[in-house]
């Protein structure tokens, strides 16, 4: 059959949006779908809305060159990422009801509440949109309204690009292993902390580290997020719930950062042919799921030993297939977005199924 | 709608075929599939065709005590696997045509040309069955023709198996990373071989290592298969013939095997913080692939250097994620088992999806 058409509501176009866009021209032969952007959502740079499509190109100029896509707009207004799904919803009705829109939420974790993420998603559900989001938020706080929404309106949820980038994680679990239980998993899953973990071994001073990741895009402007343990907690809360069946939010795991963690305890370490890294974990006790972030001394022949620098894994343990692991050697923004792509990717392949 | 209900030919009904039958009937609530048995072939306890379903209890049993399935049979004869292929197609023309046989070959693998499991492969696609196989044979040595097969006839050839037990590494690439290409890899892939360099590292004889591998079912009774690398060559050629889209035998790579490492080479290794271990690779070179498998002296960083006894890892270097990796820690045969029961239940996912 011929090639599924999607209409595409960016809500968020960041790094990772502007990324995923020019990734889609990059790989178009060879995608098994054909796409067009009809809205785009920003913070600080306007909106757009467009049901015969977005000129992208000219859109990442204009945020390239630090300019309002309002300009691109027939009828410019101010619009939250909210206003933006709904009236895309009203322009777009009858692709909605065909299941060909899409939403491709990218906006910035929140970590008090996965806000406005977890309204962007639902907004987008229950306008008949399919979504795919990078954000942590949702399946970290609201999986179980969100997916139960989700199956009623007949449409995915997807989020691969929660945990680690576009390493398949949910998909692996999803897609590869059926009728397979998740016992727990151990994994390192933040990289700014293991890339700071690293280079307090090589002698490094931690707020130089810090700056070093800030300086190649991948710590944020304030890395508490990160240092602190709460992004590992978000996506052990995630995992948590999409994996294991329980519904917790990131505040119930508990969390040490690795703000303690002294170079001298890193090189003491390393002399004792052993590792600290800050490792996210959860494991069922007496039916009751212990989620936990924490720095732990490995080691040298733990798995999770030998991560360094923008290494990530994870390892589930389950009950048919033993432990099982997932290893990103090495994180990039193409990594980020191809999470995107490949969720999108996925609901043309089910809209070819039907 | 309704779960599909599959009728089941098991070619092959030796350790791997009897765990498949006795894990289906474990896991059968977490199931969505029905599923009978109608057909068995076994090398040396004979062979039943019953369209009306085979009782598997009662076959296990037989079998179990050395006797032969003929007692099952209505018309009990002598027949090859491939006599079972077709007469077990004519008995159920009805069913294979609504696509609901599959054949699940798990007969043993033969290094000269991967026979009988790449006729039998063939005779059920041609038969309008879907096929699974764990055997290594078929997409080693056949590959790009049984899949054109397949695909003229509308079924599956799915064959998880061949690499890594369940552990999913061919429905990794095909179901979680569309339009990623694939470069190359580097995995430990032969179970009994990294047992063996990991006993010598401890000070084991290499025979003993050899025996206890045997002892514990992993190693056959001619270890020659693994301990000369043809095992690893035979999954590094289903790789590169699946995964690269090249088309190679396993008398294609390049392949040196563990004999001549001693156990002073493997403690000299470790003393110098390295390890050797048996390392199936393949990269692109100027257009074309190059495959090998042989002994590599690793330094103690290389991801695959962590690899001891039973643990078995693949690194895939792709252009979109980098370099990824799929890490198995420790085989079992209930592993090798669901590598057929995963892929009958995306056979099942299919069916429910037209």
């Amino acid at each position: 059959m011929s090639a599924p058409a999607l209409s595409l509501v960016l809500i968020g176009f960041g790094h990772v949006g502007q990324r995923f866009v020019k990734l889609l021209s990059e790989v178009a032969e060879r995608l098994d779908f054909e796409w067009r952007v009809v809205a785009i959502a920003t913070r600080r740079h306007g909106s757009v809305i467009d049901p015969k499509g977005v000129d992208t190109a000219h859109a990442l100029s204009l945020v390239e060159a630090g300019l309002s896509l309002d300009v691109l707009d027939a009828e410019p207004r101010e619009r939250s990422g909210l206003d933006v799904i709904r009236q895309a919803a009203r322009a777009l009705a009858d692709e909605a009801a065909e299941s060909r829109v899409v939403c491709i939420e990218s906006t910035v974790l929140d970590i008090d509440h996965g806000e406005p993420a977890v309204s962007h998603v639902r907004a987008a559900l229950e306008a008949q949109m399919h979504v795919v989001t990078v954000n942590k938020g949702p399946a970290a706080f609201a999986y179980d309204g969100l997916e139960s929404l989700a199956d009623t309106m007949d449409r995915v949820f997807f989020f691969e690009g929660a945990v680690m980038d576009g390493i398949p994680v949910f998909n692996l679990v999803r897609e590869t292993m059926p009728a397979v239980r998740i016992d727990g998993f151990r994994g390192v899953i933040n990289t700014t902390a293991n890339f700071i973990l690293s280079a307090l071994e090589r002698g490094q001073a931690f707020d130089d580290a810090v700056r070093e990741m800030q300086t190649r895009g991948i710590a944020e402007a304030d890395p508490s997020l990160d240092v602190d343990g709460w992004d590992a907690a978000a996506k052990t809360a995630a995992l948590v719930n999409v994996l294991m069946g329980s519904v917790i939010t990131p505040h119930h795991v508990q969390r040490t950062g690795i703000r303690e963690v002294t170079g001298l305890d890193a090189r003491d370490a390393v002399a004792r042919h052993k590792r600290i890294r800050l490792v996210a974990s959860a494991s069922r006790q007496g039916g009751k799921v212990k989620a936990r972030v924490e720095p732990e001394m490995l080691d040298h022949q733990d798995p999770l030993a030998g991560l360094v620098d923008l290494n990530n894994a994870l390892y589930l343990t389950t009950d048919l297939l033993g432990e099982i692991g997932i290893v990103q050697r090495g994180g990039s923004l193409t990594q980020t977005a191809y999470a995107l792509l490949s969720d999108v990717a996925r609901i043309s392949q089910r809209l070819k199924e039907l």
